[in-house]
């Protein structure tokens, strides 16, 4: 059986091009399982795994919790809010902690970058970064790849532009790892202000206009402004910015080729997108939250593998 | 098999005779299940049930969860603290997300009355109403008729009196459909001030003196003063409303007819129940409890059918 | 088949030897269980367990919810924030409202000590405290002498050192009792303002000076300062306390006799312990969670063949 190159997931800078073929191939067959009246299977029946969230999420916990789940493992829930975070344990003896009673597998979202890593190269679980800061969020970069082959077929010449907040996305380095390794053609489109420094060396295209984006690409990712990190410092109001960087159904229905609409979501409608875009049929943004899914138990079934 | 006439569970109102009869029927034979040594049973093992409260409550998300479990499906739950709400997603798009990840029928509170009713015409799961604003809560008034009839059988040409704050009460509502449309003869008795105008257009009868209520009724269903929700202002003190509409054990036992006493919980004891009524024969209130899981596993269960 | 002289775990002060012996044997298989690859056994399978928690805590919880989980219980989760706690229910009618759910046993933590025997005195379930305020909490009293007996074997004539804050522990008032009742010897060491005068009732030996009771012991018990609690009014200040009670390996290593360390968690690093004692070949800090689980299973076991 095909194996990954690594027992964890942390970032998808370390995998390699097989690595990320091996499991949206798996993926495929997960995205069967979840579509047929029973859509649980027992390959992880006897495998505990603790969602260890430091930072709230919803679509990620229930999207992980679920994909577990489906594959018959123990869940166990665990949040920074009420936990002895608060009464000042260290982050490693806190996940000792948990590993002492015995748990396989670790999925953790934590808000400083590199914290699955410092974990990975400490305890003998494996460990899946849902999120580490502005870092990393491999699993969506996944997921986002997944949703694009499904409508474009191998990602190899295909243009994706990633549309937005660059500087505080964990969904945007991620994906220009994922998408550079199958041999996309990647750019990055927003406000100077929040492209970066960093990008030009990433070998990404940058731009500024997003009528010159939408013209370009296959494939449009919008990330989502994060209001309630008030980066409202970084442009002068939430409506100049819908006003430059919005993206209405209009827009897409002008271009003179085919265009996918992603976005990770949470949408906030009226200020990234409008309403009829996001409905548009353009969008596949429904499609990512369920492959996010089949993506999930692809990981987890492999990881799983390498003990 | 007989089946309901609607596909969602979202108020008293738009059920049939034969939809109420069906469903106390089959709690009959759930009640029995949970009162086994093995309380289980496979019903609904491949069906992905979310528990999606935007309100904060503990006794109505556990008894659908244990409902849930009892039916052997598989169980999410999602609270709005802490969740994709507070970065501002719509309701729809929350709903339609977690809908992405395959779940098959959604239990939901929220403050907002129609809340489910906008949801259940917009998506394929079915969707269950646990309570919408100071709309409705079916499944309390199910539980409450079951109830009632373990005491008194047929509820036709019975006595029941709703005692207490009506206006702010989903409780109440769903209650008076209920009992009407099996033939009961209703009251609401309680402050004018706790008594909206509606209620005359409904068809019931409506009191103020909680001492000719209790004479005249075979059954009084008490209601919580929210003292949470501050409805001070509604009468002068809690003491004097204790005093006008307060029942205690002494009242009960001085009828000259059996008097069967509810309560939805939680009980303020001292405020619209003295403890010793809460705890007195008459009392069914821990009934209600128990029955409760068995009604939520009949909605469950005959939902489940109507895909 | 043995079994307990009680249908609940309320305290170590209610244990006979027997009982203590029972629980410790019994937790010996199910940690053989917990190291396997199959992890799980069905020994709970039609059992519902409640963890009712009206205090904080994550590990406690964490450790029970696995054990539980791995004796095939169905779990439900109950937590005071967002409950009716807040709307004014008694702490009767809450447990009354979940047993009427048909739910066996209870697992419960509760700031006011004599909480649950308050309740196991009225319940039909059987009750497990899992802290009762600064009382007890028995299951970690058995897994820290489960955990000594695995180093030293019989703890009958042992020494045990409890260091620390005494006067705000419920460790070590259930550690005593758990400790005498095993023939061992049991000294408590801190500051004067952190034992409380009850002490020298029970029959321990009192220490100040932490070097000393280093010296004596075969084990040092080391309790957290709770920070959270803002206990800084009993000593001077942290650092202080550092200087005269904090424990670093270097104190260890020079002691002329093998020396275990043991700490229920979560370390303050730095305070009680530094981090290179913690860390050490003397500290079963570890091995004290892993055991936590086993134990909270045969405890779990055990009761519930006493209905």
């Amino acid at each position: 059986m095909p194996q990954l190159s690594t027992r964890h997931l942390l970032g998808i800078k370390d995998l390699t091009q097989t690595d990320i073929q091996l499991i949206l191939e798996t993926a495929t067959q997960f995205k069967e399982v979840i579509n047929r009246p029973i859509k649980k299977v027992p390959s992880l029946r006897d495998i505990t795994i603790a969602n260890v969230f430091f930072e709230n999420s919803t679509r990620t916990r229930l999207s992980f919790e679920l994909a577990e789940k489906r594959l018959s493992a123990d869940v166990v829930n665990f949040s920074a809010s009420g936990s002895s975070v608060k009464k000042g344990e260290t982050l490693l003896d806190t996940v000792n902690n948990i590993l002492a009673m015995k748990v396989d597998m670790i999925v953790m979202r934590h808000s400083s970058p590199g914290a699955p890593h410092y974990l990975a190269s400490r305890i003998p679980a494996n460990v899946i970064n849902a999120g580490d800061g502005t870092h990393e969020h491999p699993t969506q970069a996944l997921l986002d790849s997944f949703s694009m082959r499904e409508k474009l077929g191998n990602l190899a010449g295909k243009r994706i532009a990633i549309i937005g907040d660059i500087t505080h996305s964990r969904v945007a380095l991620s994906n220009i790892f994922c998408l550079q390794k199958q041999g996309a053609d990647v750019m990055v489109c927003g406000p100077t202000t929040l492209i970066p420094k960093h990008m030009a060396a990433l070998g990404v295209r940058i731009g500024h206009d997003v009528r010159e984006a939408l013209a370009w690409c296959d494939v449009a990712n919008v990330l989502r402004i994060q209001l309630e990190r008030q980066q409202i410092k970084y442009f002068p109001s939430l409506r100049e910015y819908s006003l430059y960087y919005g993206i209405s159904r209009q827009m897409l229905d002008e271009l003179d080729r085919p265009i996918v609409l992603m976005h990770p979501g949470p949408i906030n409608r009226g200020v990234e997108l409008t309403s009829d875009a996001a409905d548009s049929p353009h969008s596949i943004i429904l499609d990512q939250v369920e492959n996010g899914v089949a993506v999930r138990m692809a990981v987890l079934y492999l990881l799983a593998q390498e003990k």
